[in-house]
C-alpha cells in the first residue's frame, strides 16, 4: 500500500497490535521523538521506582537494602531479563559499569585466550566507522599491553571477511552502525570470523531492543550493550555483558574488583574470580541508575521482539517513502540501507547542511539528532513510535526544508550533541 | 569531662554548633545509624532532586538535556565541589565511574609514568589488610601486563617505609583503614614514598568527607575515592579522582572512552585525550546516581572539614570511653587507635562473636557493621550523628551483651552484608 494522506497513517496506528505499549511510556507533548536510538524514551514507572529507590531502600533501608531490597541480585536480575531479547540464557548476562568498560573487560579476555592458543594473532579488526569509542577502547588496551597488539580497520562491513586472517586474535564489530544504520550478518560475519580462528566480539549498543538477536545461534563469543537506547533504562544507565558458555570459566578479566570476587565479604587479600556471570562484575553499581533500566526491561516482557522487529520495518519503510516522494526536490540523500535484512531502526539521510537542518527540526519538536559528516539520524522505537508520528515528522521536514528556516543563525552553531 | 548520664549527652547536642545539619537528613524512626562509612544517609533534597532528574530531565528534556540540564557538565561540576574536601583546587577532581575502575586509571597511569624513568621498578607496595578491592586491581593489572610487576604486602603501617626500595614504583594506600579505622599521615607516608622514588596513590574512600585533606600539602600523586560513604552521594554513587597538576598532562590512562576524548563528537576512529581532567573519564555515566551525588555536597557547603573533625573526634572519643566504662565486663577489644593523629571517623571493636552482636544490634535499631574477623565497626558521620545518638548505641550495645540475646539462634546465620 502506498500512503498518502496522514489519515492513513492514523489507520495503520488503530490497527498497530503494539499501540498499547505507547501508554507505557511518558513522552513531552509537542514533541515527535526520533532519537530513542541515543536516549530511550521514559517508562511512566521510572518515576514510581525512582522514588521509592531514593526514599524507601535508600532512605530507609540504608545499608539493609543490599539485602533486604535485592541490590545485591539487581545485575544479574536485570541481565536475566536481557537475556531473552539477545538470544541468551538465564545466568549469562549480567548488567554492569558502561559500555566502554564492559569492552575493555571482554576485548582483554578474548585476547588471552588467543594468547594461549596462538601467541602470533596480533590483529584486531574492526570498521573504521565503528562506533568511536569502541575504537578508543581497542586502542587503550593495545598500548597498555604494548605486546603488538595493532588494530585493523575496514572501510565497509564487505571487506570484512578478507581483513580476517591467521594474524586475527579478535574481531570486534557493532551489529547495527550507529551512523549508516547499517545491520550486520552476525551469524555470517561471526563464521567469518570462526574461519580465520578468529574471536568474535560484538557491540549490542544499536540493535538490543531494536530488533531481534540471537547471540548462541550467531556463535557469537563476547556481547556488550547499552541498556538507554532502544532498551530505556535511563540516562547513562548501567550496561551489560555476555560471554559464550564454552568462553566463561576461563573469562579471565583484569578489572578485578570487589564484586567479582567468589567471595567478597570473606575480604581476603587475594583475588579469586566468582563462578559463572558474576566475575564481570568489578566495582560497586549506581543502584539508583541500575534500578530504573528494570523499568524499560519490563515493556519488553508485553511483546516480542519479532513483533517489535515487524513494527520498526514498516515504520522506516513509511518514513523513508514519505521523505522520498514529499521532500523529493531537496537534496537529500539516503544512508540506510533499503534492504530489511541490512537495516537497523534508524533512518540516516544526509543533507548538505544536515547540522543546521536537525537543529530547526528540533526547535519544531522533531527530535533526531545530528552525526558527522552531514547526517541527519533518525530513530524509530516502535514500542512508542507510531505511524502519525512519522507523518508529521516528515511534515515537518519538508516545511523546514522548503522554508529554509534552516538557514537562519541560531540553527548554525554548533555545540555538544549526543 | 567525663560523661556518665544521657543528660550530658543531650546537653552536648543542644550545644553543638553542627546540630542544625541533621535536619538536612533523612533517618528512619527508630534507627541510630552507624554506618555510614558504609553507605551514607540520605539528605532530604535527594528525594525531589531524583524527581526532577527522571521526569523533567530525562522524560521531558529527553536527549536535550545532555546540554540544557547540564549532564555534560555534571562530572567536572561534581569534582569542584570536592575539591575543596580533598585539599584540591577547581578543575582537578572530577566524578566518573567506580572506585575501583578509578584506581586502575591511576596505577596504570603511574606505572607507565615510571616505566619511562626507570623501566627496573616493578613493585607496587601496599598493606595486606587494605581495601580488598584494591589489591585485587593491583593484581588484575599486573596480571594483564604480564610485565613482571608485583605486590608487596606489609602487615602493618609502620612496616610501610621499610618496604620502600629502588624497586617501587608505587605506593598503594588507604588513608584510613576500612577494617581498624587506623589513620595514616598522608605527609609522611608520601614523603616516605617520594624519597624511595616512588610514586604515591591515596585511597580516600574512608576519608573524603570525614576529615580534612589536603592533597596538594601532602604532596600525593594520584587519589581515588568514594562518594557514597561520608559523602552521602546515595548507593553506589560514582566514584572520584584526582591527578597532581605535575603529572596531569603525561597522565595516559588505558580505559580511554569516548567521554575523556578531546573532541568526542568529531567521532574520529584516534583517541586524543582531551585536555584537563576530562582526560580521566572514559564511557557515559549513569546520570540519575550521579546527579544525586550534588545532594550530599551541598550540605558540606555549610560547614567546613575542621568543624566535622572535630566533632567527629568528640564522638567516638565519647563512644570509646561509654563502651570502655559501661561494656567493662564483656570481652571487647578496641581495635582502632585513641590518638588522635591516627584515628578515622569510626571505631572498631573486637569480640569473639562480633557477628552475632552486630546482627542483634541492627534488629535492635543500632546499625553498625561486622567486618572479618570478629569486628563490629561503627562509624560516626558527623553531620547527622548526635552525641545522645553516641549514648543510647551504648546502651544497647551493653543490653545486647547483658542479656546475652546475641546468643539466639537467628542471629547466627551469615548472609552478604556490606
Amino acid at each position: 500500500m502506498t500512503v498518502t494522506t496522514r489519515e492513513q497513517c492514523a489507520a495503520l496506528d488503530r490497527e498497530d497490535p503494539l499501540r498499547g505499549l505507547r501508554d507505557e511510556f511518558e513522552l513531552p507533548k509537542g514533541v515527535i521523538y526520533l532519537d530513542g536510538n541515543s536516549l530511550g524514551a521514559r517508562p511512566r514507572s521510572a518515576a514510581a521506582r525512582a522514588a521509592q529507590v531514593v526514599t524507601e531502600e535508600w532512605g530507609v533501608g540504608l545499608i539493609r537494602s543490599w539485602n533486604t531490597a535485592g541490590w545485591f541480585q539487581l545485575p544479574q536480575r536485570l541481565g536475566d531479563k536481557i537475556a531473552p531479547l539477545v538470544g541468551a540464557k538465564p545466568g549469562e548476562v549480567v548488567v554492569t559499569d558502561t559500555t566502554s568498560i564492559n569492552l575493555f573487560k571482554v576485548l582483554a579476555a578474548a585476547l588471552r585466550v588467543q594468547a594461549a592458543r596462538d601467541p602470533a594473532r596480533k590483529v584486531i579488526v574492526s570498521e573504521r566507522s565503528n562506533f568511536p569509542t569502541d575504537l578508543y577502547i581497542a586502542q587503550g588496551l593495545a598500548d597498555l599491553l604494548q605486546q603488538g597488539y595493532e588494530l585493523r580497520l575496514v572501510d565497509a562491513p564487505e571487506q570484512i571477511g578478507a581483513a580476517l586472517g591467521a594474524d586475527t586474535a579478535v574481531l570486534m564489530v557493532t551489529e547495527v552502525n550507529y551512523r549508516t544504520g547499517h545491520l550486520l550478518d552476525m551469524r555470517a560475519v561471526t563464521a567469518q570470523a570462526h574461519e580465520k580462528g578468529a574471536l568474535a566480539v560484538w557491540d549490542l549498543c544499536h540493535s538490543a531492543g531494536a530488533l531481534p538477536i540471537d547471540l548462541h545461534a550467531a556463535g557469537a563469543d563476547y556481547a556488550i550493550g547499552c541498556t538507554y537506547k532502544y532498551l530505556n533504562g535511563g540516562p547513562g544507565s548501567p550496561a551489560f555483558v555476555w560471554v559464550a558458555p564454552a568462553l566463561r570459566e576461563q573469562f579471565w578479566q583484569p578489572l578485578s574488583g570487589w564484586w567479582g570476587h567468589e567471595a567478597p565479604f570473606a575480604m581476603a587479600p587475594g583475588y579469586r574470580p566468582a563462578q559463572g556471570v558474576q566475575r564481570y562484575m568489578c566495582g560497586t553499581q549506581p543502584i539508583t541508575s541500575m534500578a530504573l533500566v528494570e523499568c524499560g526491561l519490563d515493556i519488553f516482557a508485553r511483546t516480542d521482539m519479532q513483533a517489535l522487529r515487524a513494527k520498526s520495518l514498516a515504520l522506516t519503510d513509511l518514513f523513508i517513502a514519505l521523505v522520498e516522494s514529499r521532500c523529493a526536490r531537496h537534496p537529500l540523500t539516503l544512508v540506510t540501507p533499503r534492504d530489511h535484512a541490512r537495516r537497523g531502526s534508524q533512518v540516516s539521510i544526509e543533507h548538505p547542511q544536515g547540522f543546521a537542518v536537525m537543529a530547526a527540526l528540533i526547535e519544531r519538536g522533531v527530535i533526531g539528532d545530528y552525526r558527522e559528516p552531514r547526517i541527519l539520524r533518525f530513530g524509530f522505537t516502535p514500542l512508542y513510535v507510531g505511524f502519525a508520528d512519522v507523518w508529521d515528522a516528515v511534515e515537518v521536514l519538508r516545511d523546514v526544508l522548503d522554508g529554509e528556516t534552516w538557514k537562519d543563525a541560531r540553527f548554525q552553531a554548533r555545540s555538544a550533541v549526543t
